[in-house]
């Protein structure tokens, strides 16, 4: 018996299936400054720990999206390892903060299986969670991804595809125990509250970051994910695209950074609705981003805080004055991210 | 209304404007560790925390020059987004330590206007001020930048331009409070104390060190300094040198790294005089540097410690052990950096 | 007298000569976050601090080799600034474990010393002992350099080549006192325990990585390790190789990491027996590994716990499906390290 993990094939996966990912990680504060470095974060409770406890956090809460790739990354050998594509993002909650110290696992349940006609591969539904030490959940979310099956002549599973939401509902959303009545603007960067964002506004972030492979490089095993093409020139020289591909997440964490100009004051990301990598990125593209508001939901009893649901979309070598997506039939060629989420933002009050 | 950030322009500024930056910074060892990465730094007391607690320090201090970018990169976004050149620093002084959990912000006041004979661009003058949590001074400098006007028609200011020493004088310093006869030489690595050195001393610091992109825009990213010209390949292969530029403060940082040979007594630096960045760096570019003692100071009533301001000139792919400065009437053209500050240095007790 | 650092030559050295070599370094929680950046680490105790202290650490165990490479880093200025090669290293143990906030020392004994041939380079055997700051071993091993004479007249010293063990003895390992009832195989990443693996076994690692500029730069740098021809391009440029060459230790890193694909459970490396750079690696370069099993020892009263000595080859641009490493009368002309080191590993029980 091989002592190597092959990964599993489509093959390999069955309704209800539960899996617990190994190598737990422990953040510290050590990562959320390699997060700084990486993206040059921007957004205060992620800036400033002090920020931070000023509107009711216990610590220095862990950025939202490294918390995401940390959770994600420990699925990627037992899910992903033999993936074609990673097709989408749904139903995804941001659960109780990760303050320094504390140490993340991840564990996922089949929730959805479907061969596809090729016989050759098929799309595995996964719900995922992470959790603290404290098996407290900091994260929930569902993917779907094409794996390959290891034998084309492999029966076909029974076909289930979940139920997934097009968006996470706002009372469903986890919100933290905060009071934002100490939410200083001036700190955070914007004058602009949750009631000063219209649904249907656009939003160019203006700014554009040029991607090196030794950041997406470091970044990627930042997030201990061991996706082989973000790493292996060698093999990918012969590969569909002759280089390296940079993880999908990578390119929303830039996209989320950038966004900060414009968006300063959405300090909370607390869910991911969809996602979807448009295009792949290379090492020396360079990233861009716009935003759509898509819905603004006042919350029952929260006159200091509204969740605004966002689309941001990222992308390369294209600034994004004219807000680039569709085009003809089809999306606008420089789009490489369509992802979808929700985030807190100081009201009024 | 744009929310977006468009930076301020020339007419934007007022004499005695007041400027609060936003995005308070938290820095904790973490950062210490990746500066370290970034630079190769091994001053004693950022290198060792049982170093610095045994000459008196409360904990473990951030490097002079971390601190001293961190500062400097809350006010990009208010002062010098929209800057054509960083003309010049003076009367920068280093107050309390930073530690480990610490949170820095930056307010600035405008000192001077000058507007240039174009009416295109003028000159702003700053003093900004690095605060912690508590409201102690961290660090206290005026810079000068020149910024683009918006409208080439509008009126010229009052010129006003602020009376800055050559040099921070010696009684000006804020001096820790510190005991250095437990500062052991031979853990520093150096035998050279204050009086060792001479005024009109030179020291060729030997090595160089080459620039990567990757390398450069981490840091920056990591001192939150959203200057575009650092970031944006697609932008600058249209821009001046067709490339980006490296952050004038990662050369201050290299240049500071490579003079522990010949000066690894300089533990902390307590002043910067002045700085010129004669001419840009790119990634690629080897950065070489060498020292001139410019004065030094006894302190009064210390004999434990000694102050020397010091001249740090970089240079780009040109080693320096013949001293390279001038050239005829200007320059030599491979210099990059000419630094001014003040250190301290243990003294023979 | 100058102020730089020349660096010791072989001449300078005698034997039964103590160097302190300076700069100690303080470690902390963000270093390892750094570490794990840099080569994507997934062994359980440096990924996980509730993993560590659930088998018996007091806290969170720093990487072994990230120890390592800070005691080594330490050495450079003092034995190998003027070094043509790094030949080999014996007799490494580990000690006591480094926690975040230790701080490292070393210090070293010169045991032996041949001049060569040619009268311009001779071999430099030492003693290295790397501390914290309880003078509690952390680290103790040895290595042999060939240093440049500064003068070839001058005479030779007394051959004296010292009596090195091919491999630590098992008695001779340091065990840190932990107690594996409660290692978990599902979040370490691996059923497979000491009694799985035969002597003789071979595991190809098959993942690659490969290597940037930025990349190893930084590791280099954050071990502190001076070596000139990592980091200067304008003077790599003349060299031998016309480029920077990656500092050795990065590719021993890189290779332990891979192995995690295979050897999940080696969670803790306790003796470096033996260690040869085959040859150099450069930025480019994609690194792969394999590893075969040499010995397995049960430790005495430990059915919880075996020791395995293993050698990890690590190849460039050459898969490993093959176990290439000899080749004719040579060895294969991919391969680059040949590691022989010892780790330990849960055992059944």
């Amino acid at each position: 018996m091989t002592k190597t993990n092959p990964g599993n094939f489509f093959e390999d996966f069955t309704i209800g299936q539960a899996l617990a990912h190994p190598t737990p990680r422990t953040l510290v504060a050590g990562d959320q400054a390699l997060y700084t470095a990486l993206y040059g974060n921007r957004f205060a409770c992620a800036s400033s720990a002090e920020f931070a406890r000023a509107i009711g956090y216990a610590g220095w809460p862990m950025d939202d999206l490294l918390v995401f790739h940390v959770v994600f990354g420990k699925t990627v050998p037992d899910i992903s390892l033999n993936a074609v594509a990673n097709l989408g993002y749904a139903d995804g909650r941001f659960g109780v903060p990760v303050y320094p110290g504390d140490t993340l696992r991840t564990q996922s349940t089949v929730i959805g299986l479907k061969e596809n006609s090729d016989k050759k591969t098929g799309v595995v539904y996964v719900r995922s969670t992470g959790l603290n030490q404290r098996d407290e959940m900091v994260l929930d979310y569902a993917r779907w991804v094409m794996v390959r099956k290891r034998d084309a002549n492999a029966p076909a599973p029974e076909t289930v595809v979940p139920d997934l939401p097009k968006a996470v509902a706002p009372q469903a959303l986890v919100l933290p125990a905060l009071n934002l009545a100490r939410y200083d603007d001036r700190l955070a960067g914007s004058p602009h509250r949750f009631e000063d964002y219209q649904v249907g506004e656009r939003i160019d972030h203006v700014d554009g970051m040029t991607v090196e492979e030794a950041e997406h490089m470091l970044a990627t095993r930042h997030f201990q994910n061991t996706a082989k093409v973000h790493f292996n020139q060698h093999a990918e020289k012969d590969g569909r695209f002759q280089k390296r591909i940079v993880y999908g997440g990578h390119v929303i964490s830039l996209a989320r950074a950038l966004s900060f100009n414009g968006l300063a004051n959405a300090f909370k990301i607390v869910a991911i609705n969809a996602g979807r990598h448009v295009a792949p990125v290379f090492a020396g593209d360079t990233v861009y981003a716009w935003t759509e508001v898509l819905e603004a939901h006042a919350l029952p009893g929260r006159a200091d805080l509204g969740a605004l649901r966002l689309r941001t979309v990222a992308t390369k070598d294209q600034p994004c004055a004219q807000f680039p997506f569709k085009e003809g039939e089809g999306t606008h060629k420089a789009v490489v991210l369509d992802f979808d989420y929700t985030v807190l933002m100081p009201g009024k009050g």
